[in-house]
């Protein structure tokens, strides 16, 4: 097996705002960041030289999955002769959609090309049928147990956390703490408001032990990144950022075949196998973007990826360890916390995350860069059984 | 760009008979054509020596789209640990599912990889709320405009080439009758039995100028292919199929937006790109697979393929240029007239078929093969914008 390493690098990055964009449709928030993301190639790039795309949506066709596909997004371009493909993976939709761009650069098939996530989850359509409440309602399948909303799933997690290790909701609440501290320092965030651990012990009970600030919002949003081969990364900017490693791992979806509810095994072996094609271990890594749709499961994923031991991610979210400031500081954007969830677009929002943050662009949220290495995560999908980890680096 | 030409070979092919197959879910279909492809390699296969997958399907999750991922295929494959990304672009799925596989394998990053599609048109799911009438919906986007469904939208092209070109009623039929002897000599076709022009003509109006026989029907269906690198097909088969060529082409989606409806851009588009990455010209190819969803659209892939000038391919299909022992036979399969259009599944049971008519097995449908090249197509999506065009070879 060949490696990517080194081999693809991201020369700009664009994202929206999050958040209710009711004013605007997905091809909008198509238009919007694909402009923007030509924009922010620092030396220039004409949109021709964008040679295939990747876009990563699940529901901009929520009447009928599936029927709208690459041409969504060349209609965005001026009809752009090239091929676009749709990736439509769950809630790893987004990171997926930047891993396959990537492999088609290392292919040497196409010199550059474009990663494009959008979703509407505030659509007035069929998804109003089968969203009817706040929070979040995905990883749902409706042939296998009614109910299993995502919160719903989380929950027993959350629950069995607390049975094995002694976490507590304190602990849980402490993820929103420092997430919201964060957000409010993103302009793209939708939350951008501090929290208390009282007022998330206060707010409603979506499903115990889960309260409503324990759980991400609904938001609109899109984002993306243009990418090439590494050695052309120069001709369109001097502070390219390199993918080392980006992997999916995968996991049995039904509940019943679930060996334990302490750990996502999709992130294990997403993790696994991106650090292993990057080459680099976890206390490597300066700062990751995770996939913090519920609180609890940030402290899931600071484990599952290996930035310490199972049932050790509790006590050390209490010690600050990963606030900005923090041995690994987790979500410095303020994660999905204060983002939302726009499904395709979450993936790439916390690449433009780290990417800036890696440039060490990212303002009053900025976090102390020492090896020049971010690690951005997605878990999710029926069962939370599909994760997809890619591995980013200031140096090739 | 480099070229995938001879880098990706084909070493199994499977497919479940289409059919309104009301006993299996999608996860059983999934299972029968993943065990059925390893066996279809004959010199065999460890299944744990595919190292990633892309499976490719609209509708497993009707009621969440993009719910389901990855995941589902693993869970079938016994909870392989590899990368499993779903791929999902409206009637392409199926083709554009086996060129991510191609690229899968071309960048190095796997030695053997699957491609897999399923899809149960059939469920009794929230699809019935939105394809409520037999024949062909999808391509519908309720942005645009209500009431555009796919015959709606082929009667659009069909009225156009009958004004431009002089094409007739007869003419369409004609193909109809071609593809339904072709399928009635296909096992896994679900119309089994021949028609007549009178008879296509005599059937109910869909959509004028369409008539019911006009159309291909709703079905179930899975399909799959196994790939490898090339310099490693011999190890599993003395008849491995490269790969030459594989492109998407797409096009604005939008109706008014469209030049005119006597072609489809994205099929014009997507044939150039492969063709130039196969090296192979139109006249070069003994077999082709396109996507006749429709009678005159079989005519327009003719066409805008390029195996005759537009306005061509309804003279010619009345001569049997197109039939079995004609200049270029297509649809050999019986097309998706005869086995419908189970979406993410179309794609490769049509590279099912170019396989096994390349490694002359397909029986009493078997087309003479010269120069050993074949070719897939598939076209639809909104605004039938996106194409997907793979070229196949015997030799490397």
């Amino acid at each position: 097996m060949e490696s990517i390493k080194g081999k693809v690098a991201i020369i700009g990055t664009a994202m929206t705002p999050f958040g209710g964009l009711y004013d605007k449709s997905v091809e909008d928030l198509a238009q919007e960041v694909f402009i923007n993301c030509v924009k922010s190639v620092d030396k220039g790039i004409d949109p021709k030289e964008i040679k295939a795309g990747w876009i990563g949506s699940i529901g901009m066709d929520l009447l009928i999955p599936g029927g709208m596909s690459g041409s969504w997004l060349t209609t965005q371009m001026g009809n752009a002769d090239i091929p676009i493909t749709r990736v439509c993976d769950g809630c790893i939709t987004g990171g997926d959609t930047l891993r396959q761009a990537v492999i088609g650069i290392a292919t040497g098939l196409y010199d550059v090309v474009i990663a494009l996530g959008a979703e509407k989850m505030t659509e007035k359509t069929a998804s109003d049928l089968l969203m009817p409440l706040g929070g979040e309602l995905l990883g749902f399948n409706p042939y296998w147990i009614w109910g299993m909303t995502a919160p719903a799933t989380q929950a027993l997690y959350a629950t069995r956390q607390m049975y094995e290790f002694g976490y507590t909701m304190e602990m849980f609440a402490r993820v929103a703490v420092k997430n919201h501290r964060n957000g409010k320092r993103c302009p793209y965030a939708y939350y951008r408001h501090e929290v208390t651990i009282e007022e998330v012990l206060k707010s409603p009970l979506v499903c115990w032990p889960l309260h409503l600030l324990d759980c991400c919002p609904q938001t609109d949003g899109a984002a993306a990144a243009i990418l090439c081969r590494a050695d052309l990364a120069k001709k369109y900017t001097d502070k390219p950022v390199y993918v080392l490693g980006s992997n999916v791992g995968v996991d049995y979806a039904l509940y019943w075949d679930k060996a334990n509810f302490i750990e996502l095994p999709a992130t294990i072996r997403a993790a696994r196998g991106a650090f292993e094609m990057a080459g680099v271990k976890p206390a490597e890594v300066d700062l990751a973007e995770t996939h913090d749709c519920f609180t609890n499961t940030e402290l899931l994923n600071i484990e599952d990826i290996g930035f310490c031991k199972k049932g050790g991610a509790g006590p050390l979210v209490m010690e600050g360890e990963f606030d900005i400031g923090g041995r690994i500081p987790v979500g410095p954007s303020g994660g999905l916390k204060t983002h939302g969830h726009p499904i395709g677009a979450t993936g790439l929002f916390q690449i433009c995350e780290c990417f800036w943050q890696l440039r060490e662009e990212a303002g009053e949220r900025q976090v102390k860069i020492d090896r020049g290495i971010a690690l951005q995560h997605n878990v999710g999908g029926a069962g939370f059984a599909d994760s997809c980890v890619t591995i980013l680096s200031r140096s090739a």
